[in-house]
């Protein structure tokens, strides 16, 4: 095989970069929704079976001292929860593999497998099997989940049409702000306690939205569907590249909670522009026929007692996302996230 | 859920006992197979699904030093794949999830994806997905793979019978042997080249027996398999505890190859002490009904072109295992594989 990079530094490197060079061993006659939220191959009794994995790594995606394990072992299994739930799918078992420092003590683990177990149980998904390591100074936690989904139900990226409206399932942006919360607790004493706890919750224990997505699922009108992990500009993006349409997002409609406004010191553009950016917040993002969005809107409402908040729409023409504010176009800051060395 | 721990250490616990404080999510309705090699669930067409997952971790498994990139890539998804094997399944596809640090060149990245890429080709599997992330200081490797064997193939470790045979399908202790090549290099300037070289290659580029597994899983007579990577002793006994019977290993009958003996200056009482404790064989044993033995090796060395050794019997009873030489039962050394801390 020959190399399709210069030499390089990996941190010179974009995820999307790191991905495309294992392209080339990714055949699509095994299955499909390769780069989606999870594979689909053939299940049985003619479902589809769903499988996502997620490694996460102490120092780099959380920091002993501030996350509990209990809630550390609901958000390792959680953030796979949320991609089965963005397929439409019913979660089934997942797969655990542990690298433990040997400074661990057996308490920390009963709390983390507590806290992993109390979320499998509310799910009805059963740990299948797994690996367990010793590890030199750092906590690793690879997680496989499996689930499975109707074809008919089936809600990939690339599915969104031009005309579509874009809507999330929840406020956006309250997961980072508690990272930031948590990362500078000084810089953010003018907060309440209980806007403080909310945002980090948020962050430490997202709940996935798999109820909703299976629901969502079932709607004809919905058309594509992705989990919001990698904030809403991301994740907006990467619909529209693989549906091959624009995306417009109507900054102003963000649907912010009461603590991110607090956050923000109710300065309401600077809290739209970074909810746009976020990151985690694990709610669904999806594409509906503009002509029955009214009557699911109604619908989810009735349902889930929340609404179903519209932020943006899917244009013709080239993949490409813009930010719109007052009805005007308006560019915000490239993300943080774009870099393997910022993820 | 209560503690089923005293307060201790991780260091203190075996793996065993890690993996049993999550054993209570462990539904048997969901599947069969757990604490097998794969998790077996139920796959397209009546087939069975076989899923595996192992960690690889820098520092615990490999030193970046000593492992070329491709060897590494290569064993990273060989281990898995034995797994499959073991199971008498058919590898159907894999998932990939690399921490990296950003030290790592790119070149040494796609060395890595080409040794596990030839290797996925040769057995003709597709990488499904995946999750990439940095990592502060070492590599973690993590793969998932999936596969599928008909229900009827399906042989597990608690299948062995009182009166069965055991067989190994390969020589063992050359990885052992090549794992203290590489970590003590000086104290074996004895040997030379060519056996260095084919103790080291057994360690860093182990050939998973997936063809091996895949003709033994259609012998009826073939009851029970295991593969190598623990360590003969210790797989023995997994074999041993799960079909509740006990276990003979003859020492005198461990396949020993010439690197080998060389290795052990040709004291084969230490030799065959060594290669039954072993470690990362990653060839198969089996348990096999004894009045077909003769006919199964026959046809096993016209197939393989190699012969199927048999090393030792299962025995009603108790799950102990006996070491056996000269006919007499000798007391081997304790382990160094049965804490987590040894790991």
């Amino acid at each position: 095989m020959a190399d399709s990079l210069n030499p390089k530094n990996i941190n010179e490197l974009s995820e999307e970069q790191i991905i495309n060079l294992f392209a080339e061993s990714r055949h699509r006659d095994h299955g499909i929704g390769i780069g989606d939220d999870c594979s689909v191959t053939d299940g049985p009794n003619g479902v589809k079976q769903l499988v996502s994995t997620d490694l996460v790594i102490e120092q780099v995606h959380f920091r002993r001292e501030d996350i509990s394990p209990r809630a550390l072992g609901s958000k390792a299994l959680a953030v796979n929860l949320s991609d089965i739930a963005a397929m439409g799918g019913i979660p089934k078992g997942f797969y655990l593999s542990l690298a433990l420092p040997k400074d661990l003590s057996a308490h920390w683990l009963t709390r983390f497998r507590d806290g992993l177990l109390v979320l499998a149980q509310r799910h009805n998904i059963s740990l299948l099997g797994g690996d367990t390591t010793r590890s030199q100074n750092d906590i690793v936690i690879s997680i496989t989940i499996t689930g499975t989904v109707k074809p008919k139900h089936l809600k990939l990226r690339s599915m969104a049409e031009p005309g579509d409206v874009l809507c999330v399932t929840g406020s956006l942006g309250d997961s980072a702000a508690g990272f930031k919360v948590l990362s500078h607790p000084d810089r953010y004493s003018y907060l309440s306690d209980a806007n403080r706890k909310q945002l980090v919750e948020h962050h430490q224990e997202p709940k996935p939205e798999v109820a909703k997505g299976k629901w969502l699922a079932q709607m004809e009108a919905v058309h594509a569907m992705i989990d919001l992990s990698d904030g809403l500009i991301r994740d907006s993006r990467h619909i529209a590249s693989q549906s091959r349409c624009g995306v417009d997002i109507t900054l102003d409609r963000l649907p912010l909670s009461a603590p991110f406004k607090a956050f923000h010191r109710a300065q309401i553009e600077q809290a739209q522009d970074f909810a746009a950016a976020g990151g985690e917040d694990y709610k669904l993002l999806l594409a509906i026929a503009a002509d029955d969005l009214e009557e699911i809107q109604k619908k989810f409402k009735q349902k889930f007692n929340t609404p179903l908040h519209q932020i943006g729409t899917m244009k013709k023409g080239e993949p490409q996302l813009r930010t719109l504010r007052d009805g005007a176009p308006i560019k915000l800051e490239e993300q943080q996230f774009k870099h393997f060395k910022g993820s």
